[in-house]
């Protein structure tokens, strides 16, 4: 049995969609979310303004569309590799360990799609900020929840200030990205992996027994460690 | 003695350049520097475009002007007022604080210029970029002199990592920026603060006489304190 002619279309929109939606995140990590135009996208993907429109019918659609694509990525990248850890401690270890990754390889060519957007929108009130602020409300608290969890569990000191531990972890995290973008430096993951180590160590009740857990993910792909 | 008609005319660019530059840095942080356009500066300021052409004759020389006046005006805010402290730690807390003081008070209305046109042009190669790199790195190597000098006259452990140390109070420093420019959260100042503090007593090696040192802005402004 062929596919039927709507189904077709359907599947080619699809295709399409994905397409700008992919050269869109990548030009929103490099130039912000105003250097998305309708009229660039077709021009850059070698199809019709009106093809882009009938997607995206303006460009705050296209910027929130965006945001929302740059978000499924990120879960795919940096969140659900995570989520199967049952420690919190170790679990924060793993979503910070792979938010450097995720930085590093310049899974956007930008760096962090979020990072540049936010500091692009954060004084402009409207509805890209209010996605942007939802979307960095939930990283916090998927960080606040391991942390929470290990809270819970004894794993730390009982007086463990959760939000305290996750405001510096993402400070760290955000300090890397951008150091390493501004000047090219990549010792500054390096220095936030280090940062964030100490943190967890120092909130732990089992600090000797937790250390080997909290190897950078780069350590783990050599073959030769 | 009246002013010769050339001392006037130069009055009075400087004057109108000055006019300039103040709505150009607002802008900037607001928008970031890709909003900046001489036609845009002209309406505002309800000059001529040849006006504002006749001072910054491309949109790139006005970006550049622009960084140099906010590093100007970081200066003033942030920077001198803690020049003449002596103890090394003591300085590095008074920057610290003075920056925390600089968003809040939003000494540019889009809190830190430089947080929102690093995030906008580090992966944009060029003199703007550069020009952002460099007052940076001025940043850094000011507070690791401070970190530096505290190493040398002994006020702090022997083996301190200056650049480590400078590496997460900047993180701290653009976390909070970032925060309560997004989420309106003024708790994120008193979270850098109380890192800050925590991460200096621990360098130090007098905790105890440092502690009382390391006091908030907003304290020492407070009549009833």
């Amino acid at each position: 049995m062929t596919a039927s002619p709507t189904d077709e279309r359907i599947r080619k929109g699809d295709r399409t969609r994905r397409a700008i939606l992919a050269r869109a995140t990548d030009i929103a990590s490099l130039e912000g979310l105003e250097g998305l135009s309708i009229g660039r996208l077709a021009t850059d993907l070698a199809i019709s303004k009106s093809g882009v429109f009938a997607h995206f019918g303006s460009k705050e659609e296209l910027q929130l569309a965006a945001i929302d694509a740059a978000v499924a990525i990120y879960r795919q990248r940096v969140v659900l590799p995570a989520q199967s850890e049952p420690s919190g401690l170790v679990r924060l270890w793993l979503l910070a360990d792979g938010w450097l990754a995720y930085s590093r390889e310049r899974v956007f060519p930008g760096g962090c799609f979020f990072f540049n957007a936010q500091a692009e929108f954060d004084a402009r009130p409207g509805r890209v900020r209010d996605a942007l602020a939802t979307a960095s409300s939930r990283w916090h608290d998927l960080l606040g929840k391991a942390a929470e969890d290990a809270r819970c569990a004894g794993d730390t000191v009982a007086d463990l200030d959760a939000d305290q531990l996750v405001f510096e972890v993402i400070a760290f995290l955000e300090a890397a990205n951008g150091t390493n973008l501004l000047h090219e430096d990549g010792r500054a993951y390096d220095r936030a992996a280090t940062a964030i180590r100490s943190r967890l160590l120092n909130a732990s009740t089992a600090p000797a027994s937790l250390a080997p857990r909290l190897t950078p993910r780069g350590d783990l792909r050599d073959p030769a460690a």
